[in-house]
């Protein structure tokens, strides 16, 4: 089974292609063989990470110079705390001692952290070449991969420096997956169900009806290429609709509000990205009720499909609820210290609004201690 | 007397203002007093070398204070040998202390190693913020602050790094040039000869009419105004027919070529970029004349303007000829192999190509030792 999608955009249209075993058709893939010509160059930089590389790296570049590029690889210690200046340096390094040209590709095989690092190294090298998501995790493939946010991390911030730069191809083989560990599958969908609630009613139906969502090897092949189809697509007419994040791409924060103030508040480790978004989700679902933008029994179907995750609805315990307060009123990109939420109205829909009262959020975070 | 340039592109189009005494008034073109409201935020960080914030940093951040704006700064060390990675670590550091948000403004006050760093800070901060651009060398006001090419130099080449990311305003203060140093004058007239060359014939006819061009105070005021506004206005248009450098832009770098080349083997140390692109005119001007594409008189007339503003028409002594060849065909830049030059064909227009016979290469080189 195959699916394309297609992100529209002004300049930078491009393809996601979801289809299983498709790793080994990436060389064929970006030389045009299975869809149209990109005018990739002939120089190809794959960056990846160790465990990855060493899983997929060969299949990958063999297939590449089966189609006829030339291959050189830059690997990258693994991990957010490697998302950093230094690790760009050396995509860099490599770009010129492989003579990489304006013409020429840098392919990201792996999550979202070799996703966002290889694009920004593509976004700045010579001021701009081609590059090609292969995502490896589910976080990556839904979200990540899609839509030309790259960045990497100042030392006090996340994604404080990068540039938007839209992938020529995303290409999805779902096989991967299968040596993802459980809880990075999980993060993953802690997005899927973002989508379901913020945009995709049907999508969230899907999930309803899964009779797990928690590990990978319990879901039917079907409803895997149900989140994948439906999660890229939403996560595409979005992007399409508003590519530099002026209006509605804003929506994708939904969850991530109190969600980034818990990651960072518990140092970006026992809490991971993923579980931190289905916290900041319950938060946000209950400040909707509350405010009357959402309806309980909604709210409740939301939680349940967070739980049926195996993804946390209660915040870590030891988290201090005027911390997370504090915390997202000094947040970096807080604009003239006001504090914005995405809330649903709907299942499927949702609004932004940055008039959340204090007592409302205040309550909610200690009923979810 | 004052001259406003329009820099018309689809999305990004800036004015570029030159005014006598301008610097004072630097807060008043950003709050829109003295042009059409730009939204530049309400906080600033103006970044600048000490040689320069000493002489002008005072009157910069006393009329943005004035003009309402929160103002910090950030002193880099002067020279192309800080145009790295870990000045714009230093930058991004301001910006978090700061607190600069997606509605902030840097703000460059320098020559083009300032105006490029700042540039690149700016359009990968939170992925982009607004920069304004007060180019005090003559060689910025010309050229480097105009058209969004931004970047910092890699340990092994110069300018791989950056983005294209437009600034919000261009505002010139001819004044400052009294304390620029006399050889960094001549540079700037390198590219303004060059201008004359490639675009503008009128520009080359009042350089001809002027009795000297090789210091500043000899100039008179009129021609100064010329040299910047025609300077301005020929990058203005060549830039807004070719903003990312497909085509036309190309055409910019006439005396570039060699230039480079001559820059690079001799270390950036004798011999400075605007002598090297003297040099590489001179030798460029030659090889159209040698493959019939200008004739002598043009290509003479070219040379004298170069030696009335004090720059070279020769090769520096101890520069190998072989060495020059290989280096053009080595360099970062050229794509597979084929080195391309910017030829003139008439005074005020020219062309590029990538098929100058090696000999007659060689031979000019050979004439110019
Ligand atoms: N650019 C965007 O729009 C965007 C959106 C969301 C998140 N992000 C960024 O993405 C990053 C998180 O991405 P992530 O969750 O993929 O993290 P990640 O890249 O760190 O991957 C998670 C872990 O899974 C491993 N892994 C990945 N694929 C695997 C596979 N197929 N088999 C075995 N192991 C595999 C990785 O090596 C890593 O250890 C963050 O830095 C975040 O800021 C970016
Ligand atoms: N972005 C572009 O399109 C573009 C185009 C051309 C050149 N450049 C870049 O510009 C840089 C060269 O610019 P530059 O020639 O201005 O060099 P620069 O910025 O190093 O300035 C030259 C010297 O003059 C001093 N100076 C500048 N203004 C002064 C003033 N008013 N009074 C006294 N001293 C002053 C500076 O401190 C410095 O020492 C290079 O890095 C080059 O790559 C960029
Ligand atoms: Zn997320
Ligand atoms: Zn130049």
């Amino acid at each position: 089974m195959q699916s394309v999608i297609h992100v529209n955009l002004p300049q930078n249209s491009y393809e996601i292609a979801i289809a299983s075993g498709s790793l080994d058709k990436l060389g064929a893939w970006m030389s045009g063989e299975e869809s149209k010509p990109l005018n990739l160059g002939k120089k190809v930089l794959v960056v990846s990470n160790p465990a990855i590389f060493k899983r997929y790296g060969e299949r990958a570049i063999g297939s590449l110079t089966a189609a006829g590029f030339e291959v050189a690889s830059c690997i990258l210690p693994a991990g957010e705390q490697y998302k950093t200046l230094t690790s760009l340096q050396k995509i860099y390094n490599l770009a010129l001692e492989n003579r990489l040209e304006r013409s020429s590709t840098m392919v990201a095989l792996g999550g979202g952290v070799i996703g966002d690092m290889t694009g920004f190294a593509a976004a700045s090298w010579l001021r701009g070449i081609n590059f090609v998501q292969v995502p490896t995790s589910l976080l990556a493939m839904v979200d990540a991969a899609i839509g030309g946010k790259t960045g990497v991390n100042h030392p006090k911030g996340k994604n404080l420096i990068g540039a938007f730069h839209q992938p020529r191809l995303v290409l999805i083989d779902p096989d991967v997956l299968k040596t993802l560990p459980p809880r990075e599958f999980r993060a993953g969908i802690a997005e899927v169900i973002k989508y379901g609630v913020i945009w995709d009613a049907d999508l969230f139906a899907k999930l309803e009806q899964s009779s797990r969502l928690d590990q990978l090897r319990y879901l039917d092949e079907e409803i895997l290429q149900i989140i994948l189809k439906h999660s890229c697509q939403a996560k595409a007419i979005v992007v399409g609709k508003d590519e530099k994040e002026s209006g509605l791409r804003a929506l994708l924060n939904y969850g991530h509000t109190i969600g980034h103030a818990v990651e960072s508040l518990t140092g970006y480790k026992s809490v991971n990205h993923g579980e931190a978004v289905a916290i900041g989700m319950v938060a946000a679902g209950q400040i909707a009720v509350d405010i009357r933008s959402w309806n309980k029994a909604a709210a409740e179907r939301q939680n349940e499909l967070i739980k049926k995750a195996g993804l946390p609805t209660k915040l870590p315990t030891g988290l201090d609820v005027e911390e997370i307060i504090n915390s997202l009123q000094t947040d970096k990109k807080v604009e003239s210290g006001k504090v914005r939420f995405v809330l649903p109205t709907q299942i499927g829909a949702a609004t932004v609004t940055d008039r959340v009262p204090p007592d409302v959020l205040r309550q909610v975070l200690w009923q979810m201690q």
